[in-house]
């Protein structure tokens, strides 16, 4: 990233445009503070695929009527430890907040607590949401399906989603365990910078649409962009033999929390059309879950734990040409501590459409 | 496997074996049934590595004392939802048994039921834990930590254990899908086979002790067996190009979950030696759960949109060289279904130890 790196933008003065542009476009105040915060948020961690980047594609969906601006967010079915959310077709992010921060009350009520929200949209990075529950002293956990492009094992047709998993756990001392993983070997971002750099990709990554391992970044990703049927492959790679069918099997298991408990869309429905063939209403899934720490360990007790076992992982001689061992999350916090600092870093092409989006908003723009 | 397999044994047979062995070294009647049944139930499913196999090895642990056979299991804390059950050194079979039945209970009652263990013992495949949520319509879950032969991402010495997840969910008319993957990239096991068979081993399963990618299944083996600090790789391969910090990410979470919530030891800590450096008594710790489906979802609704979708991945053409789509748990279901019918197969190592257990406890043998 650092390659296109060109500028830092101020975070609130981000958000605020954010909002402003949401609000344009019809959402309510509340939803549109939201998604412009954890919007920037991905941005501050560092993961730039998942943040701003996506202003514009939200902004015409919802312009558009595909995200539907004042959603009929209601409550399918409730439980003291669990409940079906209906997303009604709006952004992903305020619905996804919500639905934490329910299963935190319940967590905080009764020891657990489940959400699973159907009819929702794409809704930035999950570690968002995982996170919620770290100040609640409660073990997070966010899952989501997403459209398919990941093959199933011994297959060759996108079928799946990324299907992330993220799970966040408070320490003492020690910054918290933050997860954020999605379940293919890589997020098809690395391909696209693979691209834009013309260098190659291992095997291991993706499959061309005829099932051969792909290795030429240009042609995958052409594939990838025409809808030609090129797929990523599972966490582990292709075939069973480093484990692909795990990933694949994680995918899977994604799929059931986030969108078939819900009711949710499977991975390769998510984005249906209209029946005149124009793209209709998302049907995403995904799935929040908290766990009371002191229901099971008092809290003390779990803070040191988590500690020790950190800080035991870190004393590990390192690999030849290694020098750090990572905790999961630290990275990401990191970026956050600079970037609060310094601005939030917005790439050349993500600033171009930022500046366009303002004079499109007729705002003033940030960048 | 099918090389080293020589013979098939009644099931029920076996299953008196083990019970009277385990009854000769004091284990009471129900531990004893439920330890022998859910051993079997591994050879059954073919994963003989979990199964009788171990049948020495516990009846040695618990003549020597390391493991109890009349432990002193209780439940530390409790509420509606969650448990913590401390195992008192037993048998990790029977506790577990116990754990998942009361998660079930939980969500039968409440709607959803997380029960986690410490100073437990190794407890076979996972599988039959998650696999009891099914008959009462809920999604299971289960975890374990393991002694330490997983590398963390960029370290060089064996830190985490295999530490496997295993989820289960009910379907209509097709099989449930039911997945029990450890966390590392393969299993000890598949070296150890390699070794067997003097075969070299890819690249991206272990490392030896200085921390080069293994190769030479005989030196690796050499290595792991000698404690000289080989160790296996997460699943995803060593660094991060393929996504290894992500079986690594998964291997800390069961951590979390199993180990650090119940209050067992980490993996670098699960086998502790006495004062007078003799084995003692081992703290493994597990994690059990299950969400009651008609919570989130009408079950009938479920059951068919499990069915719709497990086929849809069966559908997707294959591969090259491939004819066919798996889901998680077929062949397991696919060997239980020939091996209740054929018997169940014993390997001839297997089965010459089973000899020998039979003459030291005077039992007939059934191999």
């Amino acid at each position: 990233m650092s390659d296109q790196m060109i500028m830092r933008v101020n975070e609130q003065a981000l958000k605020d445009f954010c909002f402003r542009v949401f609000c344009q476009v019809g959402v309510c105040e509340e939803d549109a503070r939201l998604t412009a915060d954890l919007s920037v948020a991905a941005d501050l961690r560092g993961v730039a695929s998942h943040g701003v980047a996506h202003l514009r594609r939200y902004a015409e969906g919802l312009r558009a009527g595909t995200i539907v601006a004042r959603p009929q967010e209601r409550v399918v079915t409730e439980t003291p430890v669990t409940a079906v959310i209906d997303a009604g077709a709006g952004l992903g992010h305020p619905v996804s907040y919500r639905a934490m921060q329910r299963a935190i009350d319940k967590a905080r009520q009764v020891g657990v607590g489940f959400v699973s929200v159907r009819n929702s949209n794409h809704h930035g990075i999950l570690a968002n949401y995982a996170m919620m529950a770290l100040p609640h002293d409660c073990v997070g956990m966010a899952m989501t399906n997403a459209s398919s492009k990941v093959m199933p094992t011994f297959g060759r047709k996108p079928t799946l989603g990324t299907n992330p998993i993220a799970i966040a756990a408070p320490a003492g001392t020690q910054r918290p365990f933050v997860l954020d993983m999605a379940t293919s070997a890589v997020a098809l971002g690395k391909i696209e910078i693979a691209d834009q750099l013309s260098k190659s990709i291992p095997e291991g990554w993706a499959m061309y649409k005829d099932g051969a391992p792909a290795t030429d970044s240009h042609r995958a990703m052409d594939e990838f962009k025409r809808n030609l049927g090129a797929g990523l492959l599972s966490l582990g790679g292709a075939g069973e033999l480093h484990g692909g069918h795990k990933g694949y099997g994680l995918a899977i298991a994604v799929e059931i929390f986030a969108a078939l408990l819900s009711g949710a869309a499977p991975s390769p429905l998510t984005y249906p059309k209209t029946p005149e063939g124009k793209p209709g209403h998302a049907n995403i899934g995904h799935f929040f879950g908290a766990w009371r720490v002191d229901c099971f360990r008092p809290m003390a007790e779990f803070k040191k734990a988590m500690d020790e076992y950190q800080q035991s992982l870190k004393d590990v001689p390192k690999a030849p040409g290694q020098d750090r061992i990572y905790i999961h999350g630290e990275k990401e916090f990191e970026a956050e501590e600079r970037n609060r600092r310094e601005g939030v870093p917005i790439n050349r092409t993500v600033a171009a459409d930022l500046r366009k989006l303002a004079h499109e908003f007729q705002l003033e723009s940030v960048v």
